[in-house]
């Protein structure tokens, strides 16, 4: 069985967890503490140079990293359901709207940059009103990406844009910014959610919830 | 001819240049001066709603946004020269150093982000320091990740991870970030820039350079 070493509440974890629910792909959990650092512990960084979760470890030992690189990796061994169109051109729209989560808004917000502003001075609140800033315009940004019409974010079935933004909600949810208006986000965060694959991905279903 | 929204000195769209070189697709540029903050102007915004460069319009006209995206299209619309190897495991070990700059490092550089430091009362100098530290975490990362020996990234051919990297390293160079401790890095940028898709697509060498 593949090993993912993961953090409940980290969103890039998180995007992993959903794909492979979504795959079908049974994987075994390994708990990586990153508010109390041990994703810096020497064993972790060999694996992870980046510091990070989520980290897959396949059963032959290999070690993948980068949630955008292992969700392009299960596309290309896995390819059922699929998490992208065919079309090229449709692909690279998916792809852009899964981007904006996760080349605009995530590293922006990771756990690393707020503690450094906190070692900057600035406060907890500061903190927090600029993640909700980039969060909001990362927002507008998707919504524009999008079609108006869903259920998902690109039509009838879950992809790899729908497996960014759900936690990325989550994490929006979790700071309290408001997503008033977003009703199209929040809308396919609904839907995604009811799905068993996305259920189960939740941060507060995972073994080291607290 | 396909339209390349640029802008000189964007290290995102530095990368799609290269691309589009080594793949020897032309291209019209067309310069969008983001310190004077065209990309905010409406009719860009509708092409761009991240507000950011690079954004391709094909020749009829479909629009494609965010860097990755459009390297992943590139990639497969004209496969050759591959910018990425053919087995799964090996393309992802590429797509993971290339996201260890594109999602780790750029994101949290990005002008909008040093220009909101700025607007919290940060100097031009701890801007600096902002950005070589992020820098530095990225390359220390990037490093344990690729072979240790070159020319580029990934062997003997450059590819996705060397398109990422070598505007990173023009960042670096350009706030004064200490390279040394990266020798195999700056050799890769080396072996790059000594080809002709990588020397043209230089921020020295684009029209709208001043």
């Amino acid at each position: 069985m593949v090993k993912l070493y993961t953090y409940w509440r980290s969103t890039t974890a998180y995007r992993v967890r959903i794909a492979l629910n979504l795959k079908g792909i049974a994987y075994e959990p390994v708990p990586v503490n990153l508010v109390a650092g041990e994703q810096r512990a020497a064993d972790y960084a060999r694996m992870n140079p980046g510091l990070g979760v989520p980290t897959l470890v396949l059963e032959d030992g290999t070690v993948l990293t980068q949630s955008m690189a292992i969700l392009d990796w299960l596309e290309e061994t896995a390819p059922e359901p699929p998490l992208l169109p065919r079309d090229p051109v449709a692909r690279a729209r998916v792809r852009a709207a899964a981007l904006t989560i996760a080349a605009d808004v995530h590293p922006v917000n990771n756990l690393r940059v707020t503690q450094k502003l906190k070692e900057m001075g600035h406060s907890a609140d500061e903190a927090t009103a600029w993640m909700n800033d980039w969060m909001t315009r990362g927002f507008t940004a998707l919504a524009a990406l999008i079609p108006d019409e869903g259920p998902f974010a690109f039509g009838d079935a879950p992809g790899l844009a729908d497996i960014c933004l759900v936690p990325q909600i989550y994490n929006a949810r979790r700071w309290g910014c408001d997503l008033t208006p977003f009703p199209r986000l929040t809308r396919i965060e609904a839907a995604c959610l009811a799905l068993p694959a996305f259920a189960a991905a939740r941060p507060e279903a995972q073994p080291d919830a607290t």
